[in-house]
């Protein structure tokens, strides 16, 4: 079996007409979720993207991997899903984007040799770049945001984009009634179409490259098919710009009460540049429809692909899985982007179909199993025939579920956000160290732990599903607080790093010492089998003389 | 300045004169106290070697560097002191012991050659090996417990010890009466004298090459002096074997009511065969003179490095610092070894001398700070110049301290244990993960959390010194319990593995993206300042034909 991973970036669990989006239609999810199961309580362990992305490529929480933010590289060492599916015999792809920033002192440190083989993929995540680009092709002062090359830009100059930088002029730009270029950046262009023919866009661009590399690849594979898509710039080619309109954006899910007396480190974010962008009803009427004009182009693609792999025979034998890396607020809660834990930040979309007969069960269900990030990583071990490295990852296989079981599971979910990076951190005159948020959830009760000497945030998702009301501000609920902060107590004192040794090694070399000689607290020696004593019996050997 | 960092294992907090002990003088301990400071509340991270060393030469808790038992192996690319003092121009060697079992697996996986510096280094914490000798060379039916070669065997070959094994034949066996080896694992055997000239056991050969090195050495330089002793085998050379007798040891601190209804990890530990030895008064006669004299030769051999240190004028440039990496129960609270938290299992000595004139003032004094293993490494980054990485080392330096300072200090101490490998982790029906313990210790209150679903232990130093009574077995004290759980809390959310950013790092990057052209929610652009924008600014560029 092969797995075909695929990844959009920034696309809201909700997005989706499986999902219930009143106005998006999205028929090619739906027909992946009608083909397996959808996951409807997924969340990302961060935010953020590099963390969330380092979550999902190690299979271990933000705390244990160390790359709490983008740009954080993961340290090296730190174990990623090609090291654990390669030995299965399972080869290991990247078409697309990771987020991940290589750890360049640490390969220095150990003289790996950066043209190697293992020095590509230990700057890679762990994978085989069949296409590697990250997406953000960003351009200023000080140069571009990313210093690699980037495969996109070198395809649309290849197709006669006349630009240092097309991504940035056509893909992501479109162009104003003076003949100016009108920048995705700016909120004021989102509605016009980006200056680019469709399919010469990022997400078909894409989506090409990875039939590519389906039509080529020695099975069994994992491909890790990671879009950057709905992610911003918000802007989006001919046709998809004019297919929504403000009437198709939902009122924004916010309430006065939130902006009373709130959580300090909520506030910060609510006052932030970002959060007065999406305060604005204009922006909103503006970006929403782009957004989703993104997700429909997705979703044609995605057609594509399924298209190509029924025609070729890899429906068959392929496990497919769609999610995203975090979601994206769209003025709910006054705020815009990711980052914090309100349920369109941190919960995500996921749905995976598994082509083998024992999920013929579960086909077109859905499950609300409180699933982690950092459960693909054991769900693609176990995929691949492998037995789950459960001292290294630190999430759990789906596969019970695809296949109709009701595992023993998880009571609660955690999930982190270092904003040590923003300006944030330095509004609230905190230490870097300090701007860490943890949120455990338990189905119910969602608390935000704030490091910094801050009170905590409580949400009841039960009475209050829009999460309005932080039950915390208050004081009360004592109860309710003090339960979930021993959940996080529980979860900071996790058996996290003991990486070399697994259960089982442990278990086995247990006694072994004894049989290599190591026999202490022995009175006289009966207390241990003779074989155990032999060499320390017998005549005395006779020693030398005195040295001088 | 250099710094002879000297560990003994196994030693006693309490087993130097100048920690009050009744009968054991150790005027050289003694000597380096009067020069520098006793710290009299120094804890180790583990009571068990292998962790504990890994934290003192990671500068890491063992929840973070994941090393949690004897032979698992440390990470690759854990950093070790190396790590840090050779950019710091100062070199680091090894002398001795240092229970580093090295990630082969790892290593391989990133293609580390066997055969370079780089992984030799790996392969030994992060030292240069001037000596290379763990110091346990038992050997049993599965062959010898350390398959590596041993220095201290081929000096005793040398030296005419006839035997395969002199280490295990001469320098740790008497003889009996018959002419038999009376091997120093048995205690009967504690009282007679090891069949070795004493020059040529362990502690002496050992000095010598220190000795060596000193007299070589480039500085400035960094050299762990790490001798096996007074670990077992309790066994020692004339004429320490006949120094003190069944009159010296001091009566066990124990009580009666330990054994009644104890916390079910402690009980499994009282009922192991260490423990049920111990509780014997007659192998307490025999060991405890046996470790007594290994001590006493400790001592003198340090006064042999100290003259030697005074004649060649290092004296005046090296800092020294005498520590263990745990105590030895000695049969106080009915068991033997080491693995527990009582004072004399987690507690060690530590003593610092520096030489610079900084620290004239606190000479000769005590300092009842909580001090932890990981301290030393920060101490000696700090003494070698540089600046702690505190985003790596999880310690604290030391120099304020030595230099007459009063820091801002921590108000608890962490120490922790892993038994997984042990039958107690059978005994007590647990998985391996759940066969961990954690002591919290505010200088006053000691809590030990033991996962698995058991109830805490707690002590009261203040009221209880001697840790007789475990006042949670009672179930009251809830609120000292709650207050220590809740630093334990604390400690799990610590910043542990974010090693590949620091802070001030952090706070140099903030805003970089913006001059790199990342310009996400901006309306129209007028919200930065216009060199920001002037990328996405200007004619729009003309756009290719439609392809095909």
């Amino acid at each position: 079996m092969n797995i075909l991973f695929v990844m959009y970036d920034q696309l809201r669990f909700d997005y989706l007409s499986c999902a219930g989006h009143p106005h998006l239609q999205t028929p090619n999810f739906d027909r992946v979720a009608a083909m397996g199961v959808r996951f409807t309580n997924a969340y990302v362990q961060s935010p953020i993207c590099g963390a969330s992305r380092m979550s999902f490529y190690t299979g271990r929480y933000c705390a244990s991997h160390g790359a709490q933010w983008n740009g954080f590289p993961l340290r090296v060492g730190e174990m990623t899903l090609g090291d654990h599916l390669r030995p299965l015999g399972m080869g290991c792809h990247l078409i697309g984007k990771t987020h991940m920033k290589a750890d360049a002192a640490g390969m220095a440190r150990l003289g790996l040799s950066p043209d190697s083989v293992i020095c590509a993929r230990q700057a890679e995540c762990g994978f085989d770049p069949w296409v590697r680009d990250d997406g953000l092709w960003g351009q200023g002062p000080d140069g571009f945001y990313d210093d690699r090359r980037s495969p996109y830009n070198e395809y649309l100059k290849s197709r006669g984009y006349a630009s240092d930088n097309p991504w940035a002029d056509f893909a992501n730009a479109g162009v104003d009634a003076d003949g100016d270029i009108a920048s995705g950046w700016m909120f004021d262009n989102a509605d016009k179409p980006a200056n680019i023919a469709e399919p010469d866009s990022e997400t078909p661009w894409l989506t090409r490259r990875a039939i590519d590399f389906v039509d080529q690849a020695d099975a069994p594979w994992l491909a890790h098919l990671s879009y950057i898509k709905p992610h911003w710039p918000y802007i989006v080619p001919a046709p998809y710009h004019a297919m929504y309109g403000p009437r198709h954006v939902p009122p924004a899910n916010r309430h006065p009460v939130e902006r009373r007396d709130p959580h300090p480190v909520y506030g910060a974010y609510m006052a932030g540049r970002v959060a007065r962008a999406f305060q604005r009803d204009d922006v909103r009427a503006k970006v929403i429809p782009a957004y989703m004009g993104l997700v429909k182009q997705c979703d044609d693609q995605l057609g594509v692909l399924l298209d190509h792999l029924e025609t070729t025979g890899r429906m068959a034998d392929t496990m497919i899985v769609l999610t995203s890396d975090h979601g994206d607020y769209l003025g709910d809660h006054w705020l815009g982007e990711k980052d914090l834990f309100h349920e369109p930040s941190v919960k995500i979309p996921l749905i995976v179909y598994d082509p083998r007969p024992q999920a013929d069960a579960t086909r077109g269900t859905t499950c609300d199993a409180l699933v982690e990030a950092i459960d693909l990583a054991p769900t693609f071990v176990e995929a691949a025939g492998g037995t789950v490295p459960d001292h290294i990852l630190e999430g759990r296989s789906l596969l019970p579920w695809l296949h109709g079981e009701t595992p023993d599971w998880r009571d609660f979910v955690v999930s982190e956000y270092d904003y040590s990076a923003t300006p944030h951190c330095e509004t609230l005159g905190l230490a870097p160290r300090d701007a860490r948020l943890f949120m455990v959830f338990d189905g119910r009760f969602k608390l935000i732990h704030a490091e910094g000497g801050f009170r905590p945030m409580l949400f009841d998702l039960e009475t209050d599903p829009r999460e309005f009301h932080d039950l915390a501000k208050s004081g009360g609920h004592a109860a309710e607080i003090a339960r979930l902060y021993e959940m996080l107590a529980r979860w900071g004192r996790r058996l996290a790093q003991r990486v070399t040794r697994s259960d089982a090694e442990i278990v086995a070399g247990r006694g072994r010492s004894a049989r290599k000689g190591i026999l202490p607290f022995l009175v006289d020696g009966t207390e241990v089998p003779a074989d155990l004593t032999a060499r320390y019996r017998g005549k005395a050997p006779v020693r030398p003389d005195e040295p001088d």
